[in-house]
């Protein structure tokens, strides 16, 4: 079973690498992971990149697959999991590759793109830095619209740092979007605040939201043991 | 109870709330952290810096005091993991404050800074880049002379980030600091690893030993509920 983001370069290595078992007799599915809803509209939802809601899908396919359920029930679930994701960050300033030691990109110290790539892709729209309840309200919209998300309806939620974005400020962001939750009358089993997705020192955040179901449920949040994972 | 760092500042806030409180009757005891062993020689113990070691004490004096414990139990366990903390650390660029949008102190790409405070206060040396385990064996070593730890001997561990070193690399230091412990025949009754002390996205880890006995033991590994904490 092979989960991976949907990259170009992740995408070709892995079609050789199934190639290369399929020579010996070993049969493989793939879930190309596509939650980053700016990178694409939801018409081309397989163009979309694949950024935090991966963790989601390696988390859910990985806790199936520890069962030794068959290759198409893990299929299956990462498949339902991945269309069941959407994801929308916003950048405050590049990351920096240590070997290369320049930014991947430039931004202004009061600007701020919504919908950056973690690898610095361009995103929907660069802006004027904003509080960020308000910044929060307008992410959870777009989310909310693009998800089709409804009254009733079940979610786990991440918060991820892109990696020099401290825990004191995502739990900001949480607490807004749990209170935008609430007021959809959605229901939110967990929410992850932490580095999951990250892109070395870069500051900033996404939020992610997983609409769930029973069996969706019970492989998030089965038992593991990994730390870059809080259960 | 007051637990604080050893800084000027810190101390004489401290002071003056203990004597606000004092007036209205309220008895307070202080234990001020003191765990940097790069700050001051160990003879003069009293006017080494507060840093990681802290998150240590923070843990314990607020597991016993949650039990309701007197304050002269609560102080005499503080004070106690206090004498058993030795912390040292590397930093390896600086903390910059978001107004101030200015570096607090400059280090060239190529060097580190062998027990600098988080607050940018000055260390032993600035010397050039080494590989992780030479510099882990050279701080284990430091440490393990201050603190006098000796074969049979009980510790926890807390390998802690700066603030921009991620996980990853705390993983291989930690891997080390264990394996200079169990040369050393000391007993690792868990090691924390993550951003517990940090100076916003200052690059850079310590190692900090406490040395255990049974009660530091219990009220360190009290079932307790914090985002920045983990069980």
């Amino acid at each position: 079973m092979c989960v991976l983001g949907n990259y170009g370069g992740d995408v070709m290595n892995f079609e050789m690498a199934c190639e290369i078992v399929a020579s010996e007799g070993i049969k493989t599915k793939t879930v190309i992971v596509a939650d980053d809803i700016a990178s694409a509209k939801e018409e081309e939802k397989l163009k979309r990149r694949g950024i935090a809601g991966m963790i989601f899908v390696f988390k859910i396919a990985g806790a199936i697959a520890e069962t030794g359920a068959s290759l198409d029930d893990t299929f299956k679930l990462a498949s339902d999991a991945n269309n069941n994701i959407r994801t929308l960050g916003v950048a405050l300033s590049p990351c920096i590759l240590p070997e290369a030691g320049k930014p991947t990109f430039e931004i202004n110290d009061d600007e701020i793109e919504i919908g950056m790539g973690i690898h610095g892709e361009p995103g929907i729209k660069r802006e004027k830095l904003r509080t960020a309840n308000d910044l929060v309200d307008d992410l959870y919209k777009r989310i909310i619209d693009d998800s089709k998300l409804k009254a009733n309806d079940n979610v786990a939620i991440m918060i991820n740092s892109l990696g020099a974005t401290p825990l004191e400020e995502l739990y900001i962001i949480s607490k807004r979007v749990n209170e935008n939750l609430s007021k959809s009358n959605i229901q939110n089993s967990k929410t992850y605040v932490g580095r999951y997705a990250t892109s070395m020192e870069m500051a900033g955040m996404s939020i992610t939201t997983l609409k769930l179901n029973d069996n969706l449920k019970k492989y998030l949040f089965a038992e593991s043991t990994c730390p870059f994972w809080n259960n």
